[in-house]
Order: structure tokens, then sequence, then C-alpha cells
């Protein structure tokens, strides 16, 4: 493998890095995203079918990487190239970059392989300067227009790329609207923009220590160098994270020739979804601004108006729009997220994508494109993030509880979530590691709340549309969200907001319904998800494709049954040790702990016989007999105890035990790390009649199980083995015990005896353990712990600044590190094969729900996932889709 | 590789499993010992170069093993050939086995690989029943001898083989003579004998119930039984793990024909060696019992002559003798333990083998054997267990101190310890574990005093000669031992021993010369070892020899000092931490740990720079130029606060830090698993300005000793890395401090970057840390914590159940686990040289100092181990053994 960090000498400088695109003469492809980014690639091919795209060029991604290794700098050797695809296109459209009577304004946007929305700076307008001005002054025949365009420029330059604060530009604008006693910006006239001009520069000349520049080539070089700088701002990589996209991907910059939909009354701007990303519904759906730069409709600062209204007002470009809306779906066979301009009459394409959408659009659009012979059914699983699906099997509200309406907004994110006030994204972080729920209140969001977000419950925001920063960033992640309600009034100097008259304050409780965009007063109650016919179809498919097994672990009947009804192909591990803390048996679990000899224990054990066999019973029942694994006491027994001297105190008096004693008795099971202390195999190596009595239950379960005609093999599996020898004694004493009930009860029952691989030892001795296991159970959890020697109880207070300074891709919890754990995985499937070729291997751990963890297992050969009951769905989708990508290779 | 149980369809069953030996026609020789076991080789062998040993035969080692995987019996396919063995045997000695008129007696012992003094069991005068002592009473002409074999026949027989309390014939005899007035057994008349031998057969048909076998086959199979029944016997296992004998090796089984020593005055026993085992002295050394069995000099009951007197007592078989010892010598090339017996004037050989001596005597034999040409200066390396080293650099008594000598017995092995008196094992191990150091002192010792003589500082007993189990096994062990001081008078029931007047009651403090046999009351003022020139001379052959470097282990300069005197090539790790706990200090460090800014912790840890300075300047200064690695601060923040409540306000007042706000303070850093916590270069992500300031203090020492003129080349290494990027990170920070300090003190000098490799992830991706790396050093501590997922604090309570149930062979903190951790090892070396060639890789472990771990350091090329000062002799020679044993193949 190759070292992580590029330095000037190992990047290769690319042959082309440079694509032109026009009507006819793109350079590129939407094949070709790697090197172009999303935009870029789709605008090269949306270039290629024929629709109006203002002529550009793409920069290809392979500079940004070039650019961070020169630190910071554009390499020489890029400029060339870039001012010959603008000579291109300054002959494409007939105008000059920099020429004072018809100047060539372009924009400068970013354009990352994976969608980053909102994350990536863009200047628009860029060519513009004093001079310039005056020619689009002049050539538009709308001065104001040419000044408002320019003053747009100087805000947004100054800020991203000079760095400015744009609150300071932000508050002049509006001290001059309040000066002139105006709203709207469209209220200022071309004067008061000129003076606008004149003073945004000199406070740029102030605050920088800069003039703002005036040579249109400066300012191009100087966007597109802030592009790539922005690739690694921290809100970037923020995103990156939360999204797993790996930092050597770098972006490309799009640059291209400017259309405008704020050249007056017959020009618009506009963003729409080929169908409804909420709901999945088969119907052309967005929204536009009259007048306005596209900017506007994402900003959420004006509320927009419903994409159907643009048929009554401008319907020669709503016919051209639908045409190619049409076309584009076709052609990419996915929900396309279009952006659109409307200059003086004529529309032009900006962009297309394939949209985000939730969870449950995800699957009506992938049903319909089915049913429509648009895709196939590998094609409709690949289309269905695994992750997503958790939206679907999160609760929703109870129609019959009682409600107090507070106000409605836009459903923008669906779910119903409840959860205390707060008012920034720091107070939602703060609280939400306190334990608490929170609901994050905004007047609308921005990158810089995305930490907040994360954190929070659902999100309200009083401003913005579906497709607002809030809106887009909610549903990427499944998160509740009621975007653009008005009613409610957010004072953040007061920490509240008014609604219907009700005053809301931080921390008191609101309701939200992302489904329905209604906001309650209080918590009201919620319903479990119910999952229709999309669903039950895509996973029938999903289970038709898929090779791994999906497990489920479950400790409890109720756990066993939700896990049963989302499909679980049996129990890949049963924590026994959860089952000891019942009311009814922990003080018999407590006098076994504290018995000094073999005898105490076995009479305190005697106590917990009956209550295990039940617990078996049952679990064995309900998996009607699918696979149950049942893994024997893992955690160190100082878990069951007191520890307090008053808890220690009544506990002695219930068993009737010496306090002193007990006290000195539970003060000598203290260990230093617990993690790495007497528990798993090794307490049934000191005390060997704990491992007797559980097995015990289990064989007596299951021998009343076979008399009552059930088929069931038992697995049972032995935790924390470092050595064969372990497992060699362990496997024998399980052995004996299941044969002596078996004569007992006079039946006989097939039965599996295994063991976990959950230390580095057993991964690498596979080997000689296989020879005494019919099956291993990775535990990841574990696996993970000692191999990183990372304590997952204590990683907290510093693995956020792993994530964050990307030492670590993902937290190793949630997804498996794959070149490290994953490593030893790997090892231990392989030595143990080399030993029993049909060894039968499974996973445990939390991974074993997470979907890049599956395309991992199912890439080392596992037989199996076992995930917790709520995770089933998304393992079975996950394991398809994983099937899928391996045989593509 | 293959399980570690044999089960019967696994082992093939041997093409010759039985081996005869009598003058010129011996089947084995002296290379066969793998499957003859030592003394079964070297009956063989000592046959063939013409001594006179009594003929017999040898059953192979396998034959062990099968006895093993039948259940504990010997398998029918064995004893056709033992029979024919046996008829051999008869016809060579004119005798026939159960002959009534002039019975064959045999004699059945074990005899393992390697050496196993007075671990097995072993059976004499096997043949007698009430018809053959007739016969041998009447062939030997001697009645009493013929009835005081068979009773001790019974004796040995029922408690060996028919496992009957043995005390209780024991007591039945000392009854006798108590009756008849007299104190000797040799006092007992030949009625008498025969009365006790009715009386123990009686005795044995009650307590076992089965009478005492007549016929000499069924005496014989179940002899051999027992021999191999008695290779698991607890007191044999508990020695195999004391010297790393693997259970797989077996016994084999000794049979040959009685001779004895116990025929009258003319007949004598005996044991000696070629040299002073305790000295190394060329000087032939030994004991013997006139009229005695073998057993009777070993068991140390009668206190046995010198072997110079024999020359008086009996001319003729001590020329013998002297002849053949001097041709044993020649022809083994070593020096020799033998065991004889002289019957009516013959002289017989009954063992040789090569004898365990003290490491002084050890290096003095080497030495010597080298000049008389006998030995090559590898054999002489060889002939040297670097383990054995520790008793020569072990401290000896003050010859000027004041004493009071209290007894003075045999210098059993060399030493000078003091401690508390104890007189039972089981109280030498519980006043061990309370930290206490004990002086155990027995009447004579068993291996059932095993564990009690490792937990002790040295061993006192009142009986037994220099051949005492006491003596040979303090020996074996490098444990100070005076025997068979009889002046001591040693009661248990007062729990007390009386000598020269004095009472010495348990808990008194005594003092032990192990070099003069001396024994003084109260403690003894001991001095640091001076090596002779033979460890000085050997030291120089050794480190020609060896490819390994070896460093040391150092923290103060009081330690780097002393390894420097033992040889140590360099500091292979000093552990920073150990300087944060000076008292001038350590609040300081406090200070820094609870700082809530950057500002204020840059601000504590100034106030540390000049001390690490100074630190760093003296440890350079000492190792004169010799590589100097530092690790960066390892363990977690909380190992340095106070942590009751006292304390906490104390430190509270001393730093003036508001005490509620400490207390919360340092409770925060409480973690529930710190081995796998926020320590290590964790902590240098989170807190970079920590490493920063050791960097800086390695740095500016460097300088000065630059400045002075030294060249120098400081190792800094990075503990606890997991990843690749984490080195990449410190790596850079620790490059710009060291190049802002060389542009500050204007000086150049060399250093290194490297990384501890002691987590099972940077093992398994040592090809991606390799590339930031200028070295790696395997921290095989916390390897083999992590890797085994075992915690050294807590293993204590069942690593002891894990060696004795075989789980371990080893405790793998004390000798790596080769096969696990092992692995891990070996993969981090092959990956890390993938990507740098010529890597330089070291170890810093405890493992650095072991003999055995340092063999497989040697075959997995590292460059270098590193161990504590005392134990770099120890390295120095197993590093040139590993070195010669490797080419060896």
């Amino acid at each position: 493998m190759e070292t992580l960090t590029a330095s000037k000498s190992q990047i290769k400088v690319p042959d082309k890095f440079v694509y032109y695109f026009a009507a006819g003469e793109a350079e590129g492809n939407a094949g070709m995203k790697n090197i172009l980014g999303g935009k870029g690639a789709n605008l090269a091919e949306m270039t290629a079918i024929g629709l109006d795209v203002p002529p550009g060029f793409t920069i290809s991604t392979d500079i940004c990487t070039h650019y961070s290794a020169e630190g910071n700098k554009i390499p020489d050797w890029v400029k060339p190239k870039v001012l010959e695809a603008l000579k291109r296109v300054e002959s494409k459209i007939g105008k000059n970059f920099g020429d004072v009577k018809n100047p060539l304004l372009v924009s400068v946007r970013s354009g990352a392989r994976a969608s980053m929305p909102g994350m990536m700076d863009t200047i628009l307008n860029l060519g513009l300067n004093d001079q310039t001005v005056e020619g689009l002054a002049a050539s538009s025949k709308n001065p104001r227009f040419a000044w408002d365009s320019y003053r747009r420029f100087i805000q947004m330059y100054s800020d991203v790329v000079m760095g400015m604060n744009s609150s300071l530009l932000e508050v002049t604008l509006e001290d001059l609207k309040a000066e002139k006693g105006v709203h709207n910006d469209t209220d200022l006239d071309t004067e008061d923009l000129k003076k606008l001009v004149k003073k945004f520069k000199s406070m740029v000349q102030q605050m920088t220590g800069h003039s703002f520049p005036a040579d249109p080539l400066e300012q191009l070089w100087g966007a597109v160098a802030a592009v790539f700088r922005s690739w690694n701002t921290p809100r970037a990589v923020t995103y990156r994270e939360l999204h797993s996209i790996p930092s050597e991907w770098g972006t490309a910059v799009n640059v291209q020739a400017m259309v405008f939909g704020n050249m007056g009354d017959d020009s618009a701007t506009g963003v729409a979804f080929t169908r409804n990303p909420s709901t999945g519904e088969k119907k052309f759906y967005g929204e536009f601004l009259v007048n306005a730069q596209g900017e506007d409709v994402v900003a959420g600062i004006r509320t927009p108006q419903p994409i159907s209204q643009l048929q009554e007002v401008m319907p020669a470009a709503y016919s051209d729009l639908e045409r190619n809306y049409l076309k584009l779906e076709t052609y990419f066979k996915d929900m396309q997220d279009i952006e659109f301009t409307i200059e003086r009459g004529k529309l032009w394409m900006l962009q297309t994508r394939n949209g985000k959408r939730t969870a449950k659009a995800a699957l009506q659009i992938a049903c319909d494109m089915m049913d429509e012979k648009m895709i196939s059914e590998q094609e409709a699983i690949m289309r269905i993030d695994p992750a997503s699906l958790d939206q679907l099997l999160h609760p929703t509200l109870d129609p019959n509880s009682k409600k107090t309406l507070l106000a409605k907004g836009l459903p923008a994110s669906p779910g119903g979530v409840c959860g205390q006030v707060v008012f920034t994204p720091e107070e939602a972080v703060e609280m939400k590691e306190k334990g608490h729920k929170v609901i994050l209140v905004r007047v609308e969001t921005s990158p810089e709340d995305i930490a907040g977000m994360v954190a929070a419950q659902g999100i309200l925001t009083s401003r913005g549309g579906m497709t607002s920063h809030a809106a887009v960033v909610a549903r990427g992640m499944g998160k509740c969200c009621v975007a653009g309600c008005a009613e409610v009034e957010v004072n953040y100097n007061t920490e509240s907001f008014k609604a219907k008259g009700y005053v809301v304050k931080k921390g008191d409780i609101i309701t939200l319904d992302g489904g329905t965009g209604e906001v309650y007063l209080g918590e009201v109650k919620t319903i479990e998800p119910k999952l229709d016919g999309t669903f039950t179809r895509l996973m029938a498919i999903a289970d038709k494709m898929r090779r791994l097994k999906v497990r489920t672990n479950a400790d409890t009947p109720k756990d066993a049954k939700t896990a049963r009804e989302f499909g679980a192909e049996g129990i890949g591990l049963c924590r026994t040790e959860h089952m000891f803390f019942g009311e009814d048996r922990i003080d018999a679990v407590r006098e076994m702990i504290v018995s000094d000899t073999k005898q105490e224990r076995e009479k305190a054990l005697a106590k917990l016989l009956p209550m295990q066999r039940d617990d078996f019973y049952q679990l064995f029942k309900i998996m009607e007999g699918f696979p149950v694994t049942i893994r024997l006491l893992d955690p160190p027994l100082h878990e069951f105890v007191p520890h307090s001297d008053s808890e220690i105190a009544e506990l002695a008096k219930r068993i009737k035990y010496d306090e002193n004693r007990l006290k000195h008795k539970i003060h000598s099971l203290h260990e230093f790390n617990p993690m790495l202390g007497h528990r798993g195999c090794r307490l049934a190596i000191t005390y060997p009649e704990i491992y007797q009595m559980q097995v015990r239950a289990i064989a007596e379960a299951a021998s009343q199980l076979v008399g009552e005609g059930m088929k069931l093999i038992p697995e049972i599996m032995i935790p924390l083995v470092a050595t064969a020898k372990e497992l060699e004694i362990l496997r024998q004493q399980t052995i004996e015990v299941v044969e002596q009930v078996q004569k007992e009860k006079k039946v006989k029952f097939d039965y599996l005896v295994g063991t976990m691989i959950e230390l580095p030892r057993a991964a690498v001795t596979a080997h000689e353990i296989a020879h005494h296991a019919d099956f291993f159970s990775f535990g990841t959890n574990d696996l993970t712990q000692t191999t990183l020697g990372l304590s997952r109880d204590d990683a907290s207070r510093f693995l956020g600044s792993y994530v964050t300074g990307g030492i670590f891709a993902k937290d190793p919890f949630v997804s498996i590190d794959q070149v490290g754990v994953g490593t030893l995985v790997k090892t231990g499937v392989d030595l143990g094969r080399q030993t029993k070729g049909q060894l039968k291997v499974g996973i445990c751990g939390e991974h074993g729900g997470d979907p890049d963890s599956i395309q991992f297992f199912e890439n080392v050969n596992l037989d199996y996932v076992s995930c917790s009951p709520y995770r089933v769905p998304i393992a079975r989708l996950a394991a398809a889709r994983a099937s899928i990508s391996r045989k593509k290779g």
C-alpha cells in the first residue's frame, strides 16, 4: 500500500487536465466523474446530448492534489492550458474576458466526485471591474443589473477568495436599505449600487490590506485557488468525514460563461427534481425565483415559488424545461436534480445530477423505474442506500395522541421526534453529550451548523424551502426536519421562539413531524413504523441476490421476535450475561460469584439453571429451527456485583453473607483493565462449573423442544479464546455435559461448539483453533479494541480529534478498520479454512449492521453477519449490494 | 501447525521401541536421547565404550505418549518386545526373572530427554516375592540382605505403583525399631525383616484393597505403567513448567538388572561429579555410602562420606572408578554426573550424564576445557546457560560487616541473601506474595517444596549433602542454598530452630552465605558482585560470535552506568515518564496536566524543560556516543496525579488551584481501561506541546554535547502508534522542533525519529508505518497484553492455572509467546523492511533479557535487543548462543 501523503515527487503530471465543453464539443463525459467531478462530468454530458449549456471548461481533480502538494499554489504548467480553453469559450460565445465593451463573465464553481451540497464555494460574475461593468451595462442595456452583479461579485469574492468577514458588507447593504427606507435589495437603484461598490472596495482595502483585484485574470486565478483551498476548510472536512469521502479525491473547478437570471422579470433561476425527492411520486417538482441568481434559491433567503407556476409565468421556457428534464431522466436513468437559469426568456441548463432523496422516495422511485423498464432489479438494489432505510424504521407520531399544534412548515425530511429546544449548534452538541434529546431551531442553517444537526433529533427552520441547506442536509442524514416554518419567530437574543401566541424557551420540549411539517408543543407519543409494499418488494429482490446470511444479535424474546419480523435468519449472538441481570436471578448470580468453594458455587448455579433453561427454550422456539448461537458468560464477574457500601450491606443481608467479607470479596474482584482481565473463557478455565451450568441449560432446553417435535441445532459459542488449548479443554467439557443430558433425557440432537475470534492472537493462530471449532464468529468490537489498543469506553476523549485529524477515516467502532482489524479478520478466516475447508464463519460485532463493513465481510467470504434487530433490513440490502459489487469486481 | 493433543489415530506405532544394552551389545547410543531419554541413551553409550553396566533395556519415550493416548494403558503390542528383551538380559546375566533359586531382580527407572532429578519415580529390587526372596537369600548367602531388599521393594512399590501412603509403612518400621530399642535400619535382623514384610503385605491389602502382586511380570507391568503415569503427576508438571520442558516429550523406561550396594561392607553406592559442580575446580568430587542403595545417598537421609575416602575403604574399586570417570569425561567432553554401585568389591556404572553446575563452575569448566583443547570456543559458549549468569550478578555478603554466626553447613548454591524465616513452602509463597523476603528452613526438601523454594530468597536444610534434593534444585534455580547444616535443630511444631544456643522463630531474620555455607543471625550487609576473569573471557568470546546488539533499558544515570559496565551498547529504551516523578518536578507535571488551555500547559511545561534537558544531557554523556533511544511520554496522565482527597487538597494549595475544580479535573481523567486509553502518542495528538517540550529538551541537550565535541545521534521514539498517520503527524512536529533548536543553537547533528511497534494494528500495517519511521522498536510487553487481550496487572489471578493447565507453556510476559505475539513481531519486521530494506529494528520489552526470546529475535532478524542493566550479560551470551544455534540450523 502507498503512503497516505502525497509529496511533490510522487504525483504524476497528467497528460490532460483542462476539458472544454460547449454545444457538440464536449471533451469530457458523464463517465469521467473521477477527474471532472460530478458537476463537470454532467455538464459535459448535457452538452453532448444537445441541451443548451453555457460554454466553459473543467480543471480536473488531479490539479487539486497538485495544488496542495505545491503548498497551496496553482502549478505554473496549469495556466497556459486554462487560458487556451478560455479562448475557446470567448470565441464560442463571441465575448472576450476583460473586454470593456462586451465583457465575458464567468462563474467559477467547485465540483467533487461526490455531491457535497453547500460545502464548496462558488464565485459568480467573475470578470467585472470598473471598466467592464460599464460594458456590461451598455451591452445588457441594464445598468442596474450590471452594477448589482458587480456588488454581488465583490461581496462573494472578498468573502470566499480574500477571506474577509462577509457580514461587514452585508451590514453596509442593510444600512443603505434602512437609510433609504426600503426592504428589498431590488429596491436599490443604479446609483445606490454604484455607491455601494465604491464603499465595498474601500472596505476591502481597509479590512484585508489589499485592493480588490481589477485584473480579470488575477480574479480568475484567485477564484480557482479558492476552490481548491476550500476542499480543506474545516466544514468541507467535516462533511467528508460524515459521508466517508476520502480527502485524496480532491475537487475539480468548473469555469463557465455566465448567464443571468437576474436580468429582469423575463429572467429567472430555479432548481428542480424530476420526481418528488421526499415521496418518490412521479411528478416534476421544484422551485424558482424570478429576477434572481441561483444562490438566492439555495440560500433560502427569499422563499421561492413552486415550479408548476413557471408554466404560467414563462410558458415557453417551461415547455423547454419539461422537454429537458424528461430527456435527462431517460438519459441518466435516475431521478435528476437540475439547476437552470432563464435569461431574457431563454432557458439555460446549469447542472444535472442524480438527486438526493428520502428512503421512502428511493424505494418508490426504484420500484417505479423497474416497472417503467428503465432499470433492472440489480440496478434498483444499487439505487437504495442501505443506511437510509433507518429512516423507514424510525417511529412516527401517533395520530391518536392529543397534540397542541404550534406551527406548520415544509415536510423537509420524514420522521417523528421530540426533544428540548436549543438555538445553537454548540448547545445541541453539549446537551446531546449530557444525554438529552434536542431539537435544533434556527432561522436557517449553514454548513457551520452541521455538527449541531448531527447531534439533534430533528431540525426546525423558519426560512428556506425544500431545497434549502437544512432540508437537503437533513434528508441526507435521514434526520427529521421541518423547514421554512415562517410562523415560528425565532429570537436568538432571548433564546426563545414565538408561534401561535406561545413562547417556547430554550429547554422546552417540542415535537416535529417531518412527514407533515407540523410542529407540536410538548412531547407527542410516537409509534413504530410500518413498512410498505415497495420495501417488501425490494427486500425480496435483495434476498434473492445476496450470498451472506443475515442473523441478529438478540438476548430477549422481544428482540428475537422483532428480528424475525425484519427477516433475520437466526440469532448470531445471544449474550447470556444479559439474562443474568434479571431481578429474579441477579442475587443468585452474586451468590455464585462470592462463593468460596466449588460446592457453594454449584449450589448457586443450580438456582440459575431452570431460569437459563427457560430463556433458551423461548429463544429456540421463536427462532423456529433457525440457527441460534449462544455465547457463554463473557464479562468479568465484578460487573454483576454492587459497589457502594449501602448496596453491599443490603446484598449481604439478602444472601446471608458476612458484610465485611462480602466487601472484601467484591473489592478483590477489582481489575485495572477489565477489558483484558478475568473474563470470557478464562472464567471457565478457573470455574468450569459456570459454563457447565449454561451448557446444561442449553442442552435441556433443546431436549425439551426436540421432544416437542422441533428440529434445531444449538450453536454453543466460547468467548475470548486466545489459544487452541483453551478451546480444546472447554469443548471437551461442553461435549461431556451435552452427552450427559442427552443420556438423561434420552434424546439426540446435533449441536455445534464454536468460538469467538476476538483477540489478535486468536486470529493469527486460527489454524490451530479451528481444529477444535465447528464455527468461528468474529467479535469485531473486542477485536477492534485489542488490535488498536483502544478502549471503547475511554476513546471518546480523543476519538473526535482522531477523526477530525484524518487519522481514522471513520470511527473504527462504527465501520470496521479494514486495513488493521480487517487484515486480522481475513487472516483468521483464511487460516481457519486452511484447517477446515468448510468452516462456518460469521461476525457478530456492531459492524455486522454497517454497510461498508458488510461489503468487506462479503469480500473476505464470511458466511453470515449478525446485527441488532433494527438493522437487519439494512444488512439484508447491504449484503445484496455487496454481492452485486463484488461480482462487478 | 499441528494440534497439541495426540489422539489414538494420529500416533504412528514406531518400528522399534525396545532397545537392549549389555557389554558390547548396545542397540542405542548417546545420540538417541529423544527416544531413549537421557539416562537410557547414556547407559547404551557407556555399554558401548566398554564400561561395566548391568544389562538391561530401554522402552522408548514414544510409548509414554501411546500410554496416555490409550487412556493410561500399556498398548498390547508393546509387551512381546519387552519380554524378548528381558529374555536377553536373563541369558546375559545367567539368572531368570522369577526364578525361585537364583532370581533376576531388576530396577525400573524413568528417563526423560532432559534431566529431571528427583521428579520421576524409581522401583528397585523388582522381581521379589515370598519364593524368590528365599532364592536370593540362598544365592547371595545373605538372608538379611534379601529380606531387607524385599521390604524396601514393598515400601517403594506400594507407594509408587499402588498409590499407598508410604508413611504408614515408614511408621511401622520406626515402631519396630523403637520396640527393639535400635536406631538404624541396619540394626534390624533377618527375623525382624521377615515380620516386617508380612506386616507390610497385610497393610497393603488392608489400605489398597488389593493384595501385593506376587507375580514378577505383574510387578513389571505395574512399575512400567507407574513410570509413564508419573510423567503427569503434578510435581513432574511443575518441574516441566519451571524448566520449559514440553509435555509431549514423554519419558522412557529403563529396566535393568539389579546390582547391590547393600550386600555388606564390601558393597557401596555413590554419586560423583568429574569436577567440582560448585566452583568448577578440576577435581573428582562426590559422595558414597557403604552398604547402601542409591536412594539413600540422594534422599539425604544418611550423611554420606566424601568420595576421596573411597580410595582408603575400597582401593581397587576406587581405581576402576577413577579410570571410568576420566574415560567418560574425555568421551562426553563435559563434566559428568555419575552414579555407581560396588557389589562385593566390583564396580558397576549405573548412570552418567552431563552434570548440573553453578554459573561460576560452568564458566570455570568451560575455560578449563578450552585450555585443555577438549572443546572449542563455540562449544564453550553453548555450555553456559545464560540465565545462570544471574547467580554471578547477585550480591554476596560484605566480609567487613559485623556478623553473628549461627551455624555452618554445606555451601550448596552460591549467593548472599537474607530474609524472614519460614518453615513451610506454603508460608514461603504467602509471605512472598505479601512482599516479604523469606528464607525457607527445612530438615530436608522434597519435590513438594518446589513452589516454596521458588518463592524464597534462599534455602537452609539441616540434613542432606551437596547432591541432596535441596542442593541440586537450588543450584538449578540459581538460588542461594546452605544444605546439611546439622547444627540447626529444626522444630516444626514450635515453628523455630535452635543453633548455638539461639532460638530463631518464624519471622526472625537470618542471612545465608551460599558460597561458604554460613548462616548468620539478623541481616548482614551485602555487596555487589565482581566478575572474574572467566566471565570476562567468555563474554569477549560471546561478543565475537553474536550478531544481535545488546542495549539496555535505563532511565537514570545510575542504571546507564551499571549497564555500560555490563557491556550495554547503548540505551534501547529511556522511559521519560520515570523522570517526571522526581520530587522537584512532579508538581510541575501536575500543573501541566490540570491546565485548561494550551497556554497554561505550555507554562507548566516550560518549568520541566530545563530538568528534562539535564536528564538527557547526563544520559547522552554516560553513553559516550552509543545510541540512546528516548521514548516520549507514554502513560496516561492520571498516573501522575494523586487520588486521595487529602493529597488532592495539599496539591491544590501547593499549585494554587481551586480544590473542587482540581478534584473534578482529576476525576475526569479516570479511565476504565487505562492500558487502552488516552496515552502514548494519543496524548501528543491532543496536546502536541507535551512532546514538543520533550523533543526540545532532547535537541537542546544534544546541541550542548555537540558543542562540547561529542558525536551522538539521538533516537526519538514515539510510543503506541496504531496508524501511519499518527506517526506522520508527530514526526513532522518533531522535525520542526529539532530544526528550530538547531537553528537557535547554530549546531547540526543527525537524529532518528522512530516508533514503538506495540499494538497489533501497528504490526499488521508496518509497511505503511515504516514510511515515516527511521527505526522500529517492538514493545513486546504491551504487544503481549493487546495480542492476548491479557492485562499484566490483572492476569495473576488466573495465569497460574493457565500455566499449570498447559495452556501457556511459559508465562508469556517472561518468555515471548512465539506462536501468537511472535507471529505479529515477524509480520511487523517483514512488512517494515518491505518498505525500507535497511530499517533498524529492535525490541525493548522485558523479553529482551530472556534467552528463549532472544533466540526468537535472532531468528526474525532484529538488529538489537534491549533489557534491564543486570540482564545485559545474559543477553550478550544468549545472543551469541542464538547466532550459533541459528547457523547450525
